[in-house]
């Protein structure tokens, strides 16, 4: 254990209290070990997150006080009985995660080794909870317990834990060239953008357009099977037309990720990125221009989509709002046989389409949460080849509008709910 | 032309007269020849679908009377003056389709040369309508117009203009070996088992069962990504368990489709067959014997799925129904991170399940019309293959209850509509 940590002590916590519109930045003990799978970590950096204003609002079928925040960076200061030893059959965190390493946590947190975190759902073990919810404390804190922490954490400081497509060299850079506000868009913002687009990428639906060869042959490998009827694709056939509503902080990494894996693999591509603020749509502006990438994007407030489709659609819609009138414009804006691929959150309002509609636009649409764990490897590979964009807070790219005092959580709260600051950062030391 | 076919004739067709429940044999005239790209077609057989019910009860959506069906097979005995000369640029079928020619025709035309047709999304085809609706008369008839016919049908008589992955002597073969019946279950059930069970197995929340690496490793070649904290799949994690929700014969043929492909590619499956109807689940056991694959199969009322999974689901259900009670099984069927493939045709009433269900489970969902045409290299090739199950009416795990002649049309979708018959073919010349 760190000599300077004693788990005896008290801490600062930005704490939500029922029924609504209620956050106090309170002193309270600082959590300790319940379970030999848990760590304690000293919080470094937490975020504000779109989502935590469900529970903000009320909105969030919640009741129960509990300290907020989904998103955060620190250091280990405390291990279960656990860690430090041989632990054959687990993944490699349980035996090797140790006091003083440098972690950034998944939203939720996931035990690692279940039959569902071994297939990669991890936002889906049974074990895990969302931190920052009344059934796990939040990191917007001095300091968070992490249950399965062996699971849940990925260790900034042993890159031989990571799972990366990045050269030995990069990555030793990276243990030491990444800023702490770069690091922590791993926590949710940046997997999440990046499960949209790996979603919308590998859909059946958008298999033509990605292997150049019609529905059903796009799933043969090349040449199984003799084309005889078929007529070639026009070059505009091959151009891949995404939409993405919604531009805050998840929609424009998910714009990110799409044109990185696009670009990569040569596909030609067209992405509509649409949102009704114009600050978000003036952020997405920039963003592209640092991309600098060749092919066709634009911004808009809705619906250019049809128009340079020749009133197709687009392929895919990445819905990242989470609300029905998100839903709804989607479908108006999918192509017939298109994906509709949703990260928002989504409640209880009857859902805003029937049946008949879906048949009718032979429309297909993914749910949910990210698995942040699973997705941290191709999300930290973009995070460090994109330090241009998530590299400096004030870079005119770059995704957080402002770091702050824990002390003025209930304030940028408010202000945040109202549209009034973009995505901000608490300090819990400053 | 033919020698011995006249446009100007009479001939007898089924007749649905709104509003509902009222199917009449009638005289009528011959269809003529409409548009250079038109044949006509002389019925050989005609089937009676499931989803011929919508419009027989009068909740299809349509209120103009019209010669019914959408799955025939036949002969050409009058083509347009597109046919018979070069046609570049055009599919194959635009030239080379002639009088005399055995055709089988999808449930919906297509013109093969659009955007949407190239894609393979043939069903969806601006200029396609359904056979048997107020767009386009339909083929439980002695004659059919078939319009954009070079784009709609599939040759039989020429193996050069089928797309398949057979070889050329079992293609030959093919051209003489099949029975009428046989070839009749291309025109619509055939095919849309093939597409509910293509768009399981090509399914992004499937593919870390299909290719044993965890999401989102499975959609990259294998190594380019070292998993540094991952744990090995065990021999359950690999088990593709799919449900299938509906025993028509539909869904005994996504069952046949599923089985095959899983089969020929060494992915071990659990398959769980669902449906109220006994007689349904006896004709599944059947099928299942003559397939003799020696994997797990489940026949089933309902809601075995969960027993069998530990729990945990199937991770796709083939929802082969269209109605809500259909929809909501599979909800509660399917797994956390698992997709719903819905080819049914659903109606009008609100929608069974709202967004924070589909949000907290990650299910994914796909609606829509099977592109037969697109669908026919596959579907036929598992035709030539499963004659044990397709070849011959009366076979125990044949899929058709009876042929009758036209005559009997309006008593074989009274007693269809109550269950007291199962598939039934019109013989229009019996």
């Amino acid at each position: 254990m760190s000599s300077n940590f004693s788990s005896s002590g008290q801490q600062k916590a930005a704490r939500w209290h029922p029924p609504s519109y209620d956050i106090r930045v309170e002193t309270i003990p600082i959590p300790e070990i319940q379970h030999p799978d848990d760590v304690i970590v000293k919080v470094k950096l937490a975020a504000l997150c779109g989502s935590d204003l469900h529970i903000y609002r009320g909105t969030g079928g919640v009741d129960k006080l509990h300290t907020c925040g989904h998103e955060f960076i620190g250091e280990v200061v405390a291990v279960g009985s656990s860690y430090g030893k041989e632990a054959a059959g687990r993944p490699a965190l349980y035996s090797k995660l140790k006091v003083g390493d440098k972690v950034v946590s998944p939203f939720t947190s996931n035990c690692g080794e279940c039959h569902v975190c071994r297939l990669g759902y991890t936002a889906r073990c049974p074990k895990g909870a969302l931190f920052g919810s009344p059934a796990l404390e939040g990191g917007q804190a001095q300091y968070v317990r992490v249950p399965t922490a062996g699971g849940t954490l990925y260790n900034l400081s042993d890159s031989s834990t990571w799972s990366s497509a990045l050269p030995k060299e990069v990555k030793e850079q990276a243990l030491t060239g990444l800023s702490d506000s770069s690091l922590l868009m791993l926590a949710d913002i940046l997997p999440t953008g990046v499960f949209a687009a790996t979603q919308a990428i590998n859909h059946p639906k958008v298999a033509p357009v990605i292997t150049g060869r019609p529905w059903p042959l796009c799933f043969n490998e090349a040449g199984t099977i003799d084309t005889g009827n078929e007529v070639s694709f026009t070059d505009e056939d091959k151009i891949l037309t995404v939409a993405i509503v919604g531009l805050g902080p998840v929609g424009v990494c998910a714009a990110i990720s799409l044109l990185d894996t696009l670009a990569t693999r040569n596909i030609p591509f067209r992405i509509v990125a649409i949102d009704p603020l114009e600050s978000r749509r003036e952020k997405m502006k920039v963003v592209y221009d640092t991309l600098s990438t060749s092919l066709e994007r634009v911004v808009a407030r809705k619906e250019k989509v049809k128009d340079c489709t020749s009133g197709v659609g687009a392929t895919a819609v990445l819905e990242v709002v989470g609300n029905n009138s998100a839903l709804t414009l989607s479908y108006e804006l999918v192509r017939a046989f298109g994906v509709i691929v949703s990260v928002g959150v989504h409640g209880d309002p009857p859902f805003p389409l029937v049946g008949r509609q879906l048949y009718n636009k032979n429309v297909s649409l993914d749910f949910g949460r990210c698995p942040a764990r699973a997705m941290f490897p191709p999300a930290f590979d973009l995070l460090v080849k994109r330090q241009d964009i998530f590299g400096t807070v004030g870079q005119p790219a770059n995704l957080i509008d402002r770091i702050v005092s824990l002390d003025d959580a209930a304030e940028s709260y408010r202000a945040f709910d109202k549209g009034e600051v973009g995505k901000t950062i608490f300090d819990p030391w400053m």
